[in-house]
């Protein structure tokens, strides 16, 4: 999907959120257990409730591992589900990857060629050879993180070099030369408030992926004063907020009024623009 | 597989060798590609054919992941198919995993409790919280990502600060508050050369593992010059280099050939500690 689709969807559904189907066996409902498959089944379920209120869904691969097989099956059947049944919604795979050359092309190829999903999020550690394979799927995402949700940002993504820059700065700065506002975003961390400022100096067009709000504690009100632009540029996500916001029979029902919640909130923010 | 284990193996076999289980079906020969799992069947019979040579293994993830519910499935079977037969072996997923503490004891659970691994490469972007959920397993480590082989390590990882501390010097500065010596590994490129005496100069005591030798240019002597310590101190990994060295019926014979090739450099490296 690209920019300009990513923008129409966002403005027709009024809408800039981003549900987390970080689907944990261990907190979905009980009920769910004795089915076949109850990841599927409750992502499904999440994802029938919830996409009116969204524009984009993201699977958090670690959730999926922690099953082995099985649960890399109920990813697959997840992703299949939503490009089957929701064309138009934006699917990011929140896997933090990011290696050598060679073994990033590798994993280029699994998600946007076997899967074909749009986005993925990619750590900048590694540096340029090792984001790049990534580039150059027409239509497709790299999303870097830049300044994240937790507490450890602190530790390294702070640090000012010589000439003041700060690394997660010097991130956005410097993938800017290996990529555009088409095809790569940054993840910027709810929870940091008044740094969207900053991150709006070094990049101005770009869209943020925006975890945090919810269960990490960031504000939506603040990430919108700071961080929104002319079209939008901003993907907020949710994942615990929504997706157990109740775990009995009726969590679909909740999880839909609570994604519609943040969507009224969203439409106001956009209406500001 | 705790620290004094792990030296008694290189000592017992006069190797610091870890094969890199980097198995591209598009790389591997023609003939087993008519069998039912070709990857497993490769990796059966490189295990096999190198055992003798090598003290660790390290499947690098993304090539199963490539793969799908197959390839996790051919992962999974290497890994028992390695603790059956070769307990001695110490076993690293190279994974370089790092998110959020929710998320990051997902992937701990999911590598030290089910695989019941010895290690996982993590990356250090998003910092302490990220890193701490993977220690306080007995016996299994964390190797984080410090200074690493590509061309791209050059762009952040010597970034330096104010004080003059380059990045992958903080990363390995700073972790020493979260693990020790004894839980805790780091990631050096073989193509750092001289580099590692830096790295001993923060890092004296821990193990390092060492990628690049072989197919990316580094050098194993360069390494032990600067890098090895009186405990060894060293993995150095080859992949391509060992598993590649002949696509034709005689792969696994020629891979025993190139790791008992390395095996003796590495012994007469030992001889000189």
């Amino acid at each position: 999907m690209n920019r300009k689709e990513l923008v129409n969807q966002i403005f027709t559904k009024k809408s800039f959120l981003c549900v987390g189907l970080d689907t944990d066996i261990r907190k979905i409902p009980q009920h769910l257990l004795n089915g076949d498959n109850p990841v599927l089944t409750f992502n499904k379920a999440i994802i029938d409730a919830t996409a009116p209120y969204c524009v984009a869904y993201k699977p958090n691969l670690a959730f999926y591992e922690s099953l082995g097989v099985k649960g890399i099956a109920a990813f697959e059947q997840t992703v299949e589900y939503l490009k089957k049944n929701y064309p138009n919604h934006f699917i990011i795979a929140d896997a933090k990857r990011g290696d050598i050359g060679n073994t990033s092309a590798m994993y280029a190829r699994t998600f946007f060629e076997e899967y074909d999903i749009d986005a993925l999020t990619v750590a900048p550690y590694m540096g340029e050879d090792s984001v790049t394979p990534f580039l150059g799927y027409e239509g497709k995402w790299v999303i870097l993180l830049a300044l994240t949700s937790n507490k450890g940002s602190h530790d390294f993504q702070l640090t000012e070099d010589k000439s003041g820059e700060r690394l997660f700065e010097k991130v956005i700065r410097k993938s800017q030369n290996w990529a555009d506002a088409d095809n790569m975003m940054y993840v910027v961390g709810a929870t940091q408030g008044k740094m969207f400022e900053d991150i709006r100096r070094v990049a101005p067009n770009h869209f943020l992926l925006v975890p945090g709000v919810g269960a990490q504690g960031g504000s939506l009100q603040e990430v919108c004063r700071y961080g929104i632009i002319k079209d939008c540029g901003l993907l907020v996500n949710s994942s615990r907020g929504i997706i157990y916001a109740s775990n009995g029979e009726d969590f679909a029902e909740v999880a839909a009024s609570k994604a519609k919640e943040l969507q009224q909130q969203m439409e106001a923010e956009l209406a500001k623009i």
